[in-house]
């Protein structure tokens, strides 16, 4: 895997999707070898061409010599495990470049959730070289976020055309977004698009010297606009590592990983040690005994007792 | 509220939405008033007509002489906190009438997530005195099941002509829904989704006597075949109290909402009284002295002490 062999890669990320019992074992090594990629998030609703993009960004990467990652995570396919669909056509293009690693995630129950699991993966992606990964989400839902807070960089993809779309994600979209881009801009009203977006930006005013995210415009599916991309990029990480914000999300990045598997260790623990509580509890709760709040305060004292 | 007056409705429920303090005490409160409703869950991909069929299926339910409840559940708006976009207006034709409650929900940091909340919005609107609630959530993604797993039956909805939506969405959907409706069947290819549809229950046989998903037709904005969907969720409500499944679910969901209660308060721990400890696990963790799993096991530990 350190050699960056593709199907190594694709194995250990596939024990780690499959929460294999060796997980522990394997992100302790994982943690004591060196490697560290540059994680560029990119998220937006669907429609927008985010795939389109992330194989784009791929080429622009790969002409600098980089071992790239894309991880497409798809957290709105809690059952099937399958792959982000359509995703993997547009990344034909890369698919025989042993320097460029791809993968899709879905949720398989894994401790800790997806989000949890996607750190690991970008751990592996890591270790076996890549110095940018991309990763790309669907939608811009809580998940999304939970993801999006795995990378170093967010870049929100939207497109002229999606009307209500845009409306709706936009609310919450700008306070994810480090770097804006408007795709597909050579449709019709790109550029009413990017004034929107400029004066949404404008709302929440920003201190001098903090990084205001750019809005830029591409046509992804031509390549045009990308390198910008990738200059914006740049720019973002050398201002980010140069305040500290780097590392301050770094930081809040491994806190979270560290909380969401301390909070699967204990409700795997309510559902072990204290499941038969659990199950008198809501018991009680569904003939009206007793309210779930304070079921639940029972439960946790009993924990902790 | 009690008398169903529509303001003290909407500002229990507002108060459970902005996770008011006094959440415990009017649970409680709650929880000691008698009212049952039966809850129906809608759930589906974008532009199937969830929100137009809730509209219908209200008129419907208003025609037997049921007070009624629509709790449009939108957990893809972390942040906003805002409504579901075009609900209301396809909701207008039962704004003015004092036996229907209309209420949409965002995820707002309430305690247990989006879910819990939820689930004390249904037990208000039962006080109420509403009869049967339906529960709209956006698309199919874990939350959306989280959510679905509160209703008494899910019926999930479709329509002809989505594409890929159809493919990637059924995955996931068959083992989620009860009832099957194909909306705006007076489109094309309305046979070709009921037949494959059919044909994907075909592959997960059931035994005799355990309820087969109908898979069912309507033009909602007509209102044709809405009749027969009421009729279809009467036959499965009395057969799941028949066969005790219903009781089963309501377990199954006071399970849920304790445990999901549980986590928050065990949650709120972890940042406070372990607090300090997960600030320096996670600053080892980011620095590469000790690795996730590890450092959440620490955590554990401590708090269990």
């Amino acid at each position: 895997m350190r050699q960056g062999r593709p199907r190594s890669v694709g194995r250990l990320v596939t024990l780690i999707e499959n929460a294999s019992p060796a997980l522990p074992e394997i992100t302790a090594a994982l943690s004591r070898l060196p490697g560290e990629a540059y994680v560029v998030g990119l998220t937006g609703p669907p429609g927008v061409g985010k795939s389109t993009t992330a194989a784009a960004l791929v080429a622009v990467l790969r002409a600098q010599g980089q071992r790239v990652g894309v991880l497409a995570v798809d957290p709105t396919s809690p059952f099937s495990g399958g792959a982000v669909l359509g995703d993997r056509v547009r990344m034909q293009q890369h698919a025989l470049d042993p320097e460029v690693h791809i993968r899709s995630m879905a949720t398989r129950g894994h401790l800790g959730g997806l989000a949890v699991a996607a750190a690991q993966a970008l751990r592996v992606l890591a270790a076996a070289g890549c110095t940018t990964v991309v990763v790309e989400t669907v939608g811009v839902g809580q998940s999304e976020v939970d993801v999006a807070a795995l990378a170093d960089v967010t870049v929100v993809l939207l497109a002229p055309g999606m009307g209500d779309g845009v409306q709706a994600a936009k609310a919450g979209i700008l306070e994810v977004a480090d770097v804006l881009v408007v795709n597909k801009a050579d449709r019709d009203g790109t550029r009413a698009v990017v004034r929107e977006l400029r004066n949404a930006l404008a709302l929440t005013p920003r201190p001098e010297g903090v990084w205001h995210p750019p809005v830029l415009t591409t046509v992804a599916s031509e390549g045009t606009g990308v390198a910008e991309l990738v200059a914006a990029l740049d720019r973002f990480r050398a201002g980010a590592v140069a305040s500290g914000e780097a590392g301050r999300r770094r930081g809040e990045r491994a806190r979270r990983e560290v909380e969401g598997l301390a909070l699967a260790l204990l409700q795997d623990r309510l559902q072990t040690t204290a499941g038969h509580s659990l199950d008198q509890l809501a018991e009680a709760v569904r003939d009206g005994r007793t309210d779930p709040y304070a079921a639940a305060a029972a439960l946790v004292a009993e924990l902790l007792a």
